[in-house]
């Protein structure tokens, strides 16, 4: 997940108790009971899962030697079908009693922020677990193989299939790939009837909206040259100024909320040279694509003016301004209906296992599934964790808090994927 | 010298013909004439001291090993008085027959713009010398040598004292701090009569204008944060973006030339943050020192007035934006009359020997001189030479250009501490 427990908490909106009839029906039910019991006793097995996923490293555009790893973790787990798909994604299928409805697919993903080379061994002390991705998102990957194993053992079979997926690309560089590539090319997803997505420990917490943002890496061009002699030539540093300002002129309204950040500036040789290149890195974000969209919209048209008025204002005898708009990551804004359906189911069986629901804005693979309006919502993986994207990240396995964190996201499942709520 | 030879013809004046008797009686006499004689007999000797000095590593900060191979090799060459002054500069003095007029100034400066650990091994081929800082101002420094001991053996004694200065600092980052700390600390620099020095190979081309200059590293400060959760804080690119576009907006004369230039961007910390710091670095050059200030004084008024702006425009509750200009260097501005005197002496040598001369408008070591008053030139030390600056740096040390190089600035100094002019 892109943001730290902290940063939701601060973004999040409490979810009213909502108990869909059916969530309290399936944790009450025997067969819930005993894939509770199953839960507990092959806990053991679920930590020595994440730390073998963790201790597989995998980073942005580097995740093929753990999702080896964990296709081969999915067929010990049971799956009979098993694959590797085009862009990396480990997919696996579930069958549901009526194979003609539409599926409900349930991620994790493989990659981790951290680079190539990381220590990502797994340190203990008691409870707690540390090392680089435990919790983003090796404990989600890991909850994916108990719960397939729970409901195996305890006999339950859902009517809608379920695909069980271990997606590449879900963090920064990534721009979401995995997710992507698996609704456009996978039919099993393409006509999905919900999406869930489990990422980070903890529970209650239930991503309705999913922030977009276009980011770019905009470059101004321009022939540069010695501060004194060619003094009077356009200067790409006007421009890229100009288009600074002329962003934070853009008015914003307070719903849907929609925001811009001029992040990063460079470019230029020396003190005494006019720069023959400079950029700045721009990001734009809002649950609403048509905010996004505006907004980049109506930069792309301060930038192009910009460099219009610079080559009309100063000498262009060595070479015009000019602007490229390079994008770093575009994900798409959506947003999933709170008052029912797949939200409520996810908000109940929290409640139903003493957890407060809140509904949270941020980015996540979810995000693909919303803006095809595909029913999503991304949920932690139960117990408790923290420092996501730092060397010091954690999570902690005592039994209680973490099997009652599967037990949420196993009725949150066998809900979704029943076609009679 | 700053800039190469192409950039100086680039800003040149060419200069009529100007001719004071004076000069025409000097290079005619005898005396003169036996001087360039022995100029021709010592020139193998002139050569192994410029590939001596070259041979001698010295960088911005870092001339204090080449400062005692030179003091040695000034003592060799008949000065009886030479002192490494508070800052580095080695200074010796060659008496006039009127110890109680002011002094004549002449320099050649002992940094290179290449870094510790540069190979400075010289290279030959036929009359080609090659080596980083052979030209600029190796050849300078071993001039001031051959000139002395023409002097002497020829017999020429001038009216007034002739202060001989190898000094530090000329080059961009050394900011003119050697020949500074000279006009501040010597008492004989602090009256002098006139300043010269010789920098760079070449003959005819007088610098008479100083481009004076101010150089800013300005920094931008804000509290930074997230730059989806924290959207609505200040952003330090702005009043940064605002302040290139205000300084694009300075009108400038034609005459006197002024220029400025916004040359480096940078800051930030990744693409989804609002940065806490970001900068640009300014320059501001020009021949006058009223017109470096005004831009200077609109500058600073533009940065504070867009620092005001966005604390003003968005929310400081996590902190305010703020700016610092930290000072890169500082050259003050000059100019020497063109039309009589030193400029006058300058150009009627170059003349007398076949030289066309120029008059130049650069930044060199008399820019200081100039801004305190003193008429003040930067000549060139003869020869042909080129690629100054860079690895590739070369001169020519072929005998009869090489030694009526010699001629032309000897009969400048003389003159200029003759008093009869």
């Amino acid at each position: 997940m892109t943001l730290s427990i902290a940063l939701l908490a601060a973004a999040s909106m409490t979810a009213g108790p909502v108990k869909p009839a059916i969530v309290t029906q399936t944790v009450n039910s025997p067969a819930f009971k005993a894939a509770e019991t199953i839960l507990r006793n092959d806990h053991d097995r679920f930590v020595s899962e994440i730390i073998a996923i963790t201790q597989t490293p995998s980073w942005p555009f580097g995740e093929s030697g753990r999702a080896s790893v964990y296709a081969e973790m999915m067929r010990r787990s049971g799956f009979a079908d098993v694959t590797i798909d085009g862009i990396g994604n480990v997919v696996a299928l579930r069958p549901g009693k009526n194979r003609k409805l539409p599926a409900v697919v349930v991620s994790a993903h493989l990659d981790t922020v951290f680079p190539k080379g990381t220590d990502v061994t797994v340190r203990r002390e008691g409870t707690r677990l540390m090392a680089p991705g435990i919790g983003d998102d090796s404990r989600g990957l890991a909850t994916l193989l108990a719960l397939s194993r729970a409901m195996d053992t305890a006999g339950i079979r859902t009517d809608r299939d379920i695909l069980f997926v271990g997606n590449v690309g879900e963090e920064g560089p990534g721009d979401l790939r995995g997710v992507r590539y698996l609704f456009e090319h996978d039919v099993r997803a393409k006509g999905a009837a919900s999406f869930i997505s489990i990422d980070s420990s903890g529970s209650g917490g239930i991503v309705t909206r999913g922030v977009g943002s276009n980011r770019y890496h905009i470059v101004f061009n321009g022939p540069g040259g010695h501060s004194y002699d060619k003094f009077g030539i356009v200067n790409p540093m006007v421009p890229m100024a100009k288009t600074v300002v002329g962003l934070y002129s853009i008015k914003t309204p307070a719903e849907p909320k929609v925001t811009y950040s001029a992040s990063i500036a460079g470019g230029g040789t020396s003190v005494n040279t006019i720069p023959p290149q400079v950029f700045i890195d721009v990001d734009m974000r809002s649950t609403s694509p048509t905010e996004v969209e505006r907004v980049d919209r109506e930069l792309r048209a301060i930038a192009a003016q910009a460099v219009a008025e610079e080559n009309a204002a100063r000498s262009t005898e060595r070479g015009k301004v000019s602007v490229d708009f390079q994008v770093i990551g575009k994900r798409p804004a959506g947003q999933t209906n709170e008052t029912s359906g797949l939200a409520a189911i996810a908000a109940a069986s929290a409640q139903a296992f003493g957890y407060e629901s809140r509904f949270i804005a941020v980015s996540t693979d979810a995000n693909v599934a919303m803006s095809l309006g595909i029913p999503a919502i991304t949920i932690g993986s139960g117990g408790k964790g923290g420092a996501e994207h730092s060397p010091d990240e954690w999570i902690d396995v005592a039994t209680d808090d973490s099997v009652r964190g599967l037990s949420v996201d196993l009725a949150t499942i066998i809900v979704a994927a029943t076609t009679t709520h």
